[in-house]
């Protein structure tokens, strides 16, 4: 039974399958030693510029942490929305890992601006405050929001003028890229981010995320971090096959429209559902909608999601790359369905 | 090339790969919520009690120190052979994430015992001593070795009768019990093992290990310290599906013979060798020998595999499930071609 | 100069500077072991109840991070009031030394309710969340107010039926049981506060604070906290005589009434100056007020004082236990005479 | 009763009590921002030099992971003699606040060689291996002993050859430059001490350490990391007071030379007791020596010491600056009525 819980709770996209079966041959050099990683490494300097320099990691938060890591010491801040995946979604990873504080936002979007940012950018040299180092935004967001390339060079601007540094939690990069028609280069290299966490596993990877330095200042202590951060793999070229097939022929922009569409055709077909209302237009794979309180468990009973916002019966549903418009209508066709049932 | 450098770069089990396959179809609930990985803890609890409970982890590293902090708090120490791979090969991992100081022991051949520990047992109460609060043992050990089911009673009993519990590091913990003749029970929650590192990467996985708790008074954290050491896995059903496989008909024994029948194919051949000196018997899949300095370089130049210890020049060459006759023949066939020609 | 900056600018009270004169004799075993350290924590028994045990420690923010490590293990959150120093005047010691998230909430006035707490009462059991594991409440306020013993038992009782535990950063306590007219048991004990960050420095004390256990489920690992958090202090005779002065013949509560007189006193002379604004009548030791910008720095070349909040002109005004009617006076004339200039 | 367990059972010195009480008039800035505190800082600079940096803390504890958290990061291992008291008497707080692996090394007498350091220094590059980043000695060491001004500097030279830096801890530093008969500068900054941790406790003060920074290079953070370490008194005018006395007209030195008188005295009067072995010549303020054992639980009746190694019935006593002739030859006519009878 399919849902729209997570775009993880999706399996392996089969290009990415195939090139996991195809590199499981022979003996290869460990922890990335490999010639696959090679190649996936040049690749990533393809996409992101000659100075960039990848590492792979297994997920998410072993991106983010090791990010952090690198771009801090345990007396700094790092600046975030209070929605970001590592304030409320990581078990306390960052500040375990780093030391540091986090300096949260409120956001009406998931958004940060130089506005929401400036009240956390005080106490400098004050050895009583949490100095400020990095703001952490995602991209795009997890209310399913994105920033433009104008929005991203503005605050990248404004962080680096303050003497603070930006990261960037890509998990649902692809999405971003696919749905601004941009590539991957122009929303962070060319903008300004330092460090991204680059996604790979909610949009087709079975395992395997990626810590992306554009900042050549923060490399050099990556590998030991990574290694002591628990997030260094031994048999690398089954990581750096994934990537390479995400890479090649544009799958990685493939699956995230394909998942886009499939979210914004969720949205539209609800129009016509006046009892359910939208946050938002989508912008990337999910949609956030308030709805009547009595349809949400009969609802799940059929389809997996998670409540976003209990107090207000706010739902989240993520669509995935391999999300079909026969299972939007029929989700849309259940949910028209309970909503008359329960009047 | 195939080489002796890791049993860790071979590839993965075709099994293993036939069931990750299979797996992949439909949505899944992530981080362990699936049916696959439910299948799989059952298995597990088949496999070493009813007590026990597993979490599935990705590496080595991640499911030591996650062991490790469930077990201690940060004014701890942990008692290991200075060999032991939580001490030598994981970056300082295990300090950084408990908090905890190691202790460590000189060892003949990489296994502790009641008089060697007893060494660390003082200080209990003193508050400027860090408290020695788990002994942490390797089956197999580093240096190819194993501990009977004798040694490990005897040990697990002493380490309980003074207030410490015991942590067995199992990343070849199969070569171990096949070399032994049992079941992987016997040699953990029969012997009086608190919690176990679990391995399978080495024996033909292409990633994943797991912590099981065979002591059910360290479980209750278990879940929020993986989540927060980064080792919680999202799509789990992959690998989970991989432990079913691993852990049906066998195939954990099946690999584990063979790779330990090669490592003592090895020895066997080079018993003629003269200028090669087995440092002992191989118990498990590895083989540990002196050889003639010269012949080093250009045997790497062949077979990748790494140095032991420089200063006497000796050697480790690991053996695999997919290591063949042919290949440990021509290996020992290059060794005595080098070694006549250094002459 | 004297000045209205924090009560730790203040020297030693005459009564425990003799008290440490006259400790100085002889030789005394270390760490605590010695008698005058046992008579004081006889002394503390007998202020917070039988089963009270105290660690003495150097200052406020140690004794602050030995209860939170105390209380909490690294996945746990700790809910605190944003303007708590916990949260802004540590350097993020908290999340350094315990590893966990802090969950800050807005107040009015630097107190919470349950209502407050409740926000961030969710998640539980939920791995992906930081388990909400301690409130932490100061008393009394860093804003100047007072929890009554009424809300501090109705918030204790609160936070225990939540099955969390409940921290009293009492750096000021002094005063706050003074202007109570109650005594520390009756704030603490027996409205259940489980561990207490006991404050002498900033109410006479040279050196100096204590981590009062009173639920003595957390004593067991207290002292390898302390001494691994460098918190042991090995003269301890000389912290020791001055908790035993402190806590003799009612000292700490003549100091704490004076110095929360003084602070009347010096908002009541400020009624008449129509141009500074009370933020509220004072409870404690601390007055809060809206002054007109231009006076700020003039009158700072006269009295040393913090701005609390730039963005509205506030200023905070501490009183100390030495501080005299004629010092105030002096200042509130300068106040009126800077504000007349001005206009 | 006085003892020869530590020179930090002893009390106050006269001359630093006189400080304490006369500095304590008027306020004055907290946290190290007054003039008695900036009056110490330049001292410390006319003794250590120009580019000297001094930060005051608690304890010697806190002294040393100030000193290393500085100097590291957690990927980094601190080495040292396994006598070392960073590593036997800190309840692993190096570990938990660095994160750093700490690698010992077993040493006749608790001096460090180049010889005895090269064994760990190897997998620079290594990302499995925790990177050595600082040798850490002790002058005087913990067993009494000394490094000479030309082993300093060789040690020093060998050290940074290597890529790691030296940090001293001298919590006896007193008793070395008073045995070697030169001043601080020539046996820190002038041998190429990095990092020093500068101790007052045990040669007179009430409370009160140094990190002074040699190497400007570890300066920067400094303040933040003593901030989070829980280690900024307040009222730092009384650490920096005694600090003044300590500095002046050679107080330090006094004191030292004569603890270090009174432990070569005990020494001389022992030789003649042939049941008491001497480990060596006293250099510093400790007497090692192997007792008959049956004299040393009536001993510590009268006189409070500890026992060094109890496998060799080895004892550790120490002198102290207020320690008389008369005890020395009472205690030694304790000994020999002792072993008399004991016969």
């Amino acid at each position: 039974m399919k849902g729209f819980a997570s775009d993880n709770n999706s399996g392996v996209h089969p290009d990415v399958m195939k090139a996991i079966v195809e590199v499981n041959k022979e003996h290869a050099v460990g922890y990335g030693g490999d010639e696959v990683t090679a190649r996936a490494e040049v690749l990533f300097q393809k996409v992101f510029g000659e100075q960039a320099r990848v590492f792979f990691v297994y997920n998410g938060t072993g991106a983010n942490v090791i990010a952090l890591q690198a771009m801090t010491r345990p007396f700094n801040a790092v600046i975030a929305a209070d929605t970001a995946h590592i304030n409320v979604d990581e078990c306390g990873a960052p500040e375990k890992h780093t030391g540091c504080k986090m300096l949260t936002i409120k956001t009406p979007d998931g958004k940060l601006t130089p506005d929401l940012i400036q009240q956390h950018l005080h106490g400098f040299g004050f050895e009583h405050h949490s100095q400020p180092g990095v703001v952490s935004i995602t991209q795009s967001t997890e209310m399913g929001t994105l920033y433009s390339l104008e929005e991203l060079k503005r605050l990248s601007d404004f962080v680096h003028s303050n003497g603070l540094f930006l990261h960037m939690d890509g998990a649902r990069i692809s999405n971003a890229a696919a749905s601004l028609g941009c590539d991957f280069r122009e929303m962070t290299t060319d903008v300004g981010v330092d460090v991204l966490s680059f996604g790979g596993t909610k949009n087709g990877l079975m395992f395997g995320e990626a810590v992306v330095f554009l900042n050549p200042g923060f490399v050099e202590n990556a590998k030991y971090i990574r290694k002591q951060t628990t997030q260094l793999h031994s048999k690398m070229r089954f990581i750096a096959a994934q990537f390479e097939a995400f890479l090649t022929d544009g799958l990685w922009r493939k699956n995230a429209e394909h998942s886009n569409y499939m979210a914004s055709l969720l949205a539209r077909e609800l129009e016509s559902v006046k009892e359910v209302q939208l946050i938002q237009k989508p912008q990337a794979n999910g949609v956030f909608a308030i709805v009547p309180p009595q349809i949400i468990e009969p609802l799940q009973q059929k389809y997996f999601f998670y409540m976003w916002d209990e107090s207000r019966n706010e739902v989240r549903w993520m669509t995935s790359f391999d999300t079909t418009e026969e299972e939007i209508k029929g989700f849309v066709t259940e949910i028209k369905m309970l909503v008359e049932n329960s009047q």
